[in-house]
């Protein structure tokens, strides 16, 4: 008898904190290489797991989505409640469903969306470590707002990477990018087809320093023309940062 | 010269998940005792503290007061920076303010609001480990609050107190009780004039088993004139309280 070969779609949330994020690595404990210790003790293997990115140390996930292929015919929701039961309180499976053989969590993947959060206040909320940037200078969200209107578009973002990608084409499409607050906290909201080595805590790095009149308003279109590095703003800490939605 | 001996109304803001309660014990650690050692590095004394309330071990404050005697002239906002910067993490204090002589953080308060935080989803959330309590059993939060309106008025609780306080007098007053839901969250918000020891817990526990249908809708009102805690509901765990408000 042939085994069908199923491939599960899982989606994810974890506290970013605890991991050097999460693809597996050799020497530091990743989301990946936890996942995966908990999906051998349900399905009796340990499957290749695909992530629809990588993130960074102590990045955040509300939604991460991974493909599993297994032989293995647990139904979903069983999974679902055993993965649970096997994972560490930091991180939480919300779903698993069937998924075509060819879909593949990363590749086809049309989309993403990035909250960063940054706690806006001169005392740190003792609620919140590790999971909001404190800074204290009072940032104006409806200036942000406006400014951030300047990535949204089809760009070359070479300014807005980090070096280290091997990445060749730095062309990429924010479809929106809005900035609120809810009482102390500023919330930078970006969503795109894709994003570069670190572009959205430059993004948002660049807003703080346009904030704080280290960058003059209006200077993003011509930050993007640049291509440089140099005439953005800081790479903003990872703490803050939550992989939001993904889309296929 | 006579020094002038100064009362500082303190306003303090903790995560209570490594602390035994406020108060100063024995062989535990107490928020109490961390905010004197911190005291003792700004002020070079170790000035007695008066709260304005015991909590218990686990629960927190959004907002917390304090009154502290001193001839220390150290302006108040030079206070809350060098208090902010030997507080540990899970600590912040907010405000620091001169108040009366005969000004007492117990005694002179007239009301308090505590927020009770329950994540109504059969799924954790990886990012609040002590700062919410999981129930899973969905909560119809419009019920409950209707149901919650039978706590308001002036009553003898002695129903909603756990055994071991040596409090004579239970009767109080709740000013008023809301039940709401933001997402996951269910948040049940009281206000009163004082409550008694382990009222907020045991009423939103009474609550809960109302919205499980283990207690009758409409049995607030005979519990209450019953005076027997065995009527009530469970005691809900520390870790979802919140002392929210203090009102002079």
């Amino acid at each position: 008898m042939d085994m069908i070969v199923r491939n599960i779609l899982v989606t994810l949330r974890f506290c970013g904190t605890g991991y050097h994020g999460f693809q597996v690595q050799a020497n530091a404990l990743s989301v990946c290489e936890v996942f995966q210790d908990a999906l051998e003790k349900v399905l009796d293997a340990r499957p290749d797991v695909k992530g629809c990115s990588r993130t960074d140390s102590g990045v955040h996930a509300n939604k991460y989505c991974l493909s599993v292929k297994t032989q293995n015919p647990i139904p979903c929701d069983k999974l679902v409640s055993a993965l649970n039961h096997h994972l560490p309180g930091d991180m939480a499976v919300l779903e698993a469903k069937d998924v075509p053989e060819g879909f593949h969590a990363r590749y086809s993947c049309t989309g993403k969306e990035y909250i960063y959060r940054i706690h806006n206040s001169r005392i740190r909320d003792p609620f919140s470590p590790g999971l909001t940037y404190r800074f204290g200078f009072s940032l104006d969200e409806v200036m942000l707002d406006r400014e951030a209107q300047g990535f949204v578009g089809t760009h070359d973002f070479a300014a807005f990477c980090s070096a280290g990608s091997d990445v060749e084409d730095t062309v990429r499409t924010v479809r929106s990018f809005s900035v609120t607050r809810e009482g102390d906290t500023v919330l930078f909201t970006v969503r795109g087809d894709g994003f570069l080595y670190n572009m959205v805590r430059i993004m948002v790095g660049t807003l703080v320093f346009i904030g704080m009149g280290r960058i003059a308003a209006g200077s993003i279109p011509g930050i993007i023309a640049s291509r440089d590095r140099n005439n953005a703003g800081k790479t903003m800490p990872a703490q803050g940062l939550y992989l939001n939605d993904v889309f296929y």
